[in-house]
């Protein structure tokens, strides 16, 4: 019970339970308070979750490197490759089509589903979730421009996933030139989101649906960036910055906040230019008026 | 024959068959006439495109899990998975590396191409195409901030794709958290789509590529979204709109018409937005005209 | 030692090679002079670059068509499908999960990741790098709506990907409705970058991630197109033209040089622009000045 309009059913609910942030009165059913009901609804929700049973064994149309090294009660399905000295914890899952390439690490408790991949020496935390199609540890776009063609810069770091992170479907993350691409520990990152080579993610950040982070940017702990939002490269933002939904930020930002369009400015300023752009037309006509004023004038 | 500029070759083109809106006069051909000869021609051409043809049997490399069901004619490629009490129907294809998850069902004459991920619980319709690399009912990006962590919220629902539907490659559409996230019948989406959780796009729209809609936006029948444009999420939309690219929906759309910009306005309101920003400079020289001649009055 | 800051370390620098755009006097180790000092450290690091052994063999676990044909010390890894009359060149690298269609062709030395997809039909040329999870010649997205459904025109061409040209992870890149999508020799794409059907661009280009090209778009040589850049349908653009983060080009673009913004613009303009709609508050405020000036006097 987030929302105040849903108050006024609180005292005819047939729900066993119900969820609020403060006791109320006018409801005879049973309470659960907590300051962040949200989050409290989330946690609950968890329990009553279907998990899927996992058969704990490794099929024998998988694919493991004699090197490899695969932890206690791991489920692997078909058709997933572990290549040379990798390493796969305890309790993980690996879906089908799934890739770990050579010197990869993956925690306990991990899940990876189907046809995701995880590029040579990349690290991924304990308790991570990585859905279908997603990328780690690809070469991140690294080129020198010379007279006759353009050369590449050999990317010979790598991706460390802090625990319990979540990364979505169809995403990617490019490993480091040199040094590590760091999603922090508990970031949670949707699908068809794309993090460029030495970006550093702090933790407990948000990122939305079909954001872009580039090259070297800085990202401090609890930033949400929101949806088809973009990141510049070489950028660092502090602790609790909100990128709004499009915008794009070129400048590093040192404030928390709120932060809107391209180039991305705090949240009110860019309400002003907004207003202004829209009552922009009727600014010409007023000068205009202003303008055959002054002719009138010149005249008499 | 659409565009004017090609009616001077009607007369003289070797063509056996020409497609007009109206009866040339001045053309020998045959001619197909329809009031729509741009979607005569694509009805035209179906006609002589080349079909592979398929083995319409499962390859012994495929693993098809006891409890699924498989129709007749169905075409399974080496290394497609197909888990526990899948449905797939008659005349399908299932490229190499498709995955389809638990209790998932595909209707009949449906084609998924290479590493196409269908996971648990979702339901494709019937002639449906879906392009390589493509994941349909990954999690929605579902999350509750607290004060340590960030929880998460079981994501229980699942998608359903209508009838005759077309989906490019590397897209992603995620899972309901409750009920539906849901592709109208006949609608057709580009390559790296993202569709979020709960979203509803009505019948026969059109999803161009890089586009991203956020969760629980509703659109309405006949929408087109242009290139790289965006919906936030909640937003819903009426019937015939269409989005120009790189445009972004943040305010629900009452109106059918063409909407352009960010935040999207009509089409017409931002031409003038855009021409206003553009002569922008010109407005500040002119009212530093009106400030001097008032200086000078002054002085006077 | 591109950058100015970086000099006065020259003197003290214990590495065993400095590489400078002109002799530094101060600095008694060896000196690699070259005018593009960064080209120079790139094609340095590929010497030193770590590089795979790969086996050179077939995986018994791949399954490769009777027609296909596969080039000398090409390396094949489990679950790879090669389909009918592929063609496979001399010196290759076939990750897992990738899938060659009918017919589509790979250049000697190429090298295709985990689970990337080149689909029937489609040429890939020599010394080509795609990343993992990317798609060449999914279908264009080509329809026209009528009255009551929307119809499918058949995409019949390819996808042409010229010699020395890389692509990063999660891209697609759709074939031709007719003719050829083409990626010219030395291109290089980032990662979730999608090029639509038909589109053609000139060789040594770079494009970067998230960035969209619209179908028919045809871009000159040596452009750059920066991070989350979209490109309009049917537009042409001339060589080394740069294209901003988030920006849209909508016109074609006849010279050379750098733009910005939606519309895109030269990037001068967009800078005078930007810099107005930032102080278009404070005109509103003259005008309202000016107009109260306009009222007393008035009155006097």
């Amino acid at each position: 019970l987030i929302q105040p309009e849903y108050f006024k059913f609180a005292s005819s609910t047939a729900a066993g339970l119900v969820i609020v942030g403060k006791r109320l009165d006018d409801c005879s059913r049973l309470q659960l308070i907590h300051k962040n009901p949200y989050w409290a609804f989330a946690k609950t929700s968890q329990i009553f979750a279907p998990s899927i049973k996992q058969s704990g064994s490794i099929s024998q149309k998988a694919h493991i490197s004699e090197s490899a090294r695969i932890g206690a009660n791991t489920t692997i399905y078909p058709n997933v490759v572990v290549d040379d000295h990798a390493r796969v914890g305890d309790h993980c899952v690996l879906y089908p089509g799934t890739y770990i390439g050579r010197h990869a690490s993956i925690g306990n408790s991990t899940v990876l589903r189907a046809n995701v991949v995880i590029e040579h020496d990349c690290k991924i935390g304990e308790r991570v979730l990585i859905h279908a199609g997603t990328v780690i540890g690809s070469d991140g776009f690294g080129f020198a421009p010379g007279e006759h063609d353009i050369a590449k810069i050999p990317q010979v770091g790598n991706v460390v996933v802090g625990d319990d992170v979540e990364i979505g479907a169809g995403s990617t993350i490019d490993r480091a030139a040199m040094g590590e691409t760091r999603i922090g520990q508990g970031c949670k990152l949707d699908s068809s989101v794309h993090v460029a080579h030495n970006v550093h993610i702090g933790d407990h950040s948000m990122v939305c649906g079909g954001a872009h982070i580039a090259g070297s940017a800085k990202l401090g702990r609890w930033n949400i960036l929101a949806g088809a939002s973009n990141v510049t490269n070489h950028v660092t933002t502090a602790e609790r910055v909100t990128i709004g939904a499009m915008a794009g930020v070129t400048k590093s930002l040192k404030e928390s906040g709120e932060y809107m369009g391209f180039p991305a400015v705090p949240m009110r300023e860019w309400r002003r230019q907004i207003a202004s752009v829209r009552r922009l037309e009727s600014l010409f006509e007023r000068v205009r008026k202003l303008e055959q004023l002054k002719e009138l004038k010149d005249k008499e």
